[in-house]
């Protein structure tokens, strides 16, 4: 691959929406000098590429190569790129490039660009199409190039691009740590994550699910507390307990009931994307000074925290690694929730 | 009055619920060993006195004796007060004792005491009822009358004790400053304060009001910028404007449109009392990491700081007083939002 040639590249894409992904190729640009050239090991399948492929959130351009939990080695780099060597670690999240000057990405907060962040996939501010992990190769600026630190095996670190830095965010916005009860709702990809880093960061952690199926889990991934929430005996039990609750459910959800969880002063987040707008007394947060919170990914230098705290301690995610070729089934499963935690393709039976 | 004598004070109160306010007696407890007298001097006269006699938040005790905007003179202590000396300039809030060991109380949260805290009216955790500040008179344990300093009248300072803490408290715990956007939602007998309180506070005030009337009111308590939020242009023109929003209102409001108009990581107080569930998107809280939050007045070390605060900064409330035989006229100019901007009633007017 040279400096300045566009480069065909093999992938998994959907044809058209709401399609089963098929093996393609797509165009990667030319390594521009401050870019590199990741090889891509392995790509995490999140539900929300679920979502951009159904077209849930909107129009999208297809063919589509879903993809923005990616983890790989630097084999290129552009003639003024600093941050990165051939051969190192590497791994990209939900978006590759920003305008780098508006008041959110001077305050590190380039998901919230202003002028748009660039999506890993499936499109830029430009309108241009952009094609995701699902992919051996992929180009990108090399400030949106996180480093993966030694102790976290590529294939449980593509996950933390995504789910881990999801829930790292709000627990450390919010203080999770020592002497803080932290609930967790829902126990999936993004859910035993935040189990995960709400333990390592040293507070008290209580999974909240639907049922008491997967227990166990809970408790092994860190949890000190597991409650069923179609128990309503739960919200009695539990009112006023937690400083923190982190929700990564995204159905809509009895706000008021999960509020009442809350010691005043506590912050209940939402992490999920419900689709329909949801109810809310807004007694329910004026009665104990309550909050009620969204977070979205994080910023570059946050996520690069991110992966140094889950290097330290030892957290990756908890995956079933696939070959490209059972994507599709993967997505079904997704679906019926049938994955302990997370589905992560092994690039090298795309190409 | 003896130290042991339950005694009988003038005072003004609802018969019943929903029906003008006569002059009548209530009791008063024995001024016990950590119980201050105070001659109540001025006593400010907050929207929530109306929804109480009308019984729109439940049903209540009566007769009931309103008034939470409690300003006068200590004029009798028990044996063991050592805060409070016969002569001193004291104020009371929303409520008048608590449990004091609960964590809440420990925290300096008295109001969210998880025991219960004594409402100033209508009624105690007991369920006896307790009588407010339309009166002569009133006991109170010391650690719940607040000092009133020098420098703000006891009529202007009256106000403060519901309306200013209510705001002052969301303002400093979300950190209204210097270099820090804020707007004030609705201009009444909270939002003037406010304005006041943020615009001491250093922060850039922005009004934003239903319509322009009270423009030049709001430039002059301190706004550098006044829009109506009846012209759908506001909601665009100042998209991502603030880093803080607190609002006074208590009607539903399209929460959505107001998210839109905070700063990533910006955040929207709800001071009012909304009746009705409102309708929320997840995603206007997730796009941005921002936060909706709720906040009821502030516990008694914080009362303490507003008046300081607003005493240090000659901030007292607009007020315009009243006797007391006009209390059922100013529950209509109330409704009618025609006030600038609190009723105090003259308490000698009360005898």
């Amino acid at each position: 691959m040279s400096n300045t040639d566009v480069t065909t590249v093999a992938a998994y894409a959907a044809p058209a929406p709401q399609s089963p992904l098929a093996r393609t190729t797509v165009p990667r640009r030319p390594v521009g000098d401050n870019d590199v050239l990741i090889e891509i090991k392995y790509c995490g399948i999140c539900h929300s590429d679920i979502h951009q492929v159904n077209e849930d959130w909107g129009q999208a351009p297809f063919p589509m190569v879903p993809g923005h939990e990616i983890a790989g080695i630097v084999t290129q780099v552009g003639s003024a790129v600093t941050r990165h060597e051939v051969g190192d670690r590497v791994g990209v999240g939900c978006f590759v490039d920003s305008c780098r000057t508006c008041e959110n990405c001077v305050a590190g907060l380039e998901q919230f660009c202003l002028n748009g962040a660039t999506g890993t996939y499936p499109i830029g501010p430009d309108g241009e199409p952009t094609y995701g992990g699902y992919s051996t190769h992929i180009v990108v600026a090399e400030d949106f190039a996180l480093s993966i630190p030694e102790g976290i095996s590529l294939e449980e670190a593509a996950p933390l691009l995504c789910a881990g830095i999801t829930l790292y965010s709000p627990l450390t916005r919010w203080n999770a740590g020592p002497g803080k009860k932290v609930a967790i709702v829902g126990l999936g990809g993004l859910g035993h994550m935040g189990v995960k880093i709400a333990n390592a960061l040293g507070a008290d952690v209580t999974v909240l699910s639907q049922s008491l199926r997967k227990k166990d889990d809970g408790l092994r991934l860190g949890a000190k507390a597991f409650h069923a929430t179609s128990d309503p005996e739960t919200f009695t039990k539990l009112a006023g307990t937690f400083d923190l609750i982190v929700s990564t459910v995204s159905a809509n959800m009895d706000l008021d009931a999960y509020l009442g969880l809350l010691r005043s002063g506590g912050t209940f987040v939402n992490v999920g994307a419900p689709g329909e707008p949801n109810s809310i007394n807004m007694f329910s947060l004026i009665g104990g000074n309550k909050n009620l919170a969204g977070s979205m990914v994080g910023g570059i230098a946050e996520t690069q925290a991110m992966l140094d705290f889950c290097a330290q301690h030892n957290l990756g995610a908890d995956i079933e690694v696939i070959p490209a070729d059972k994507i599709n089934e993967a997505y079904e499963r997704v679906l019926a929730g049938d994955v302990r935690y997370r589905f992560v393709i092994d690039t090298a039976t795309i190409a």
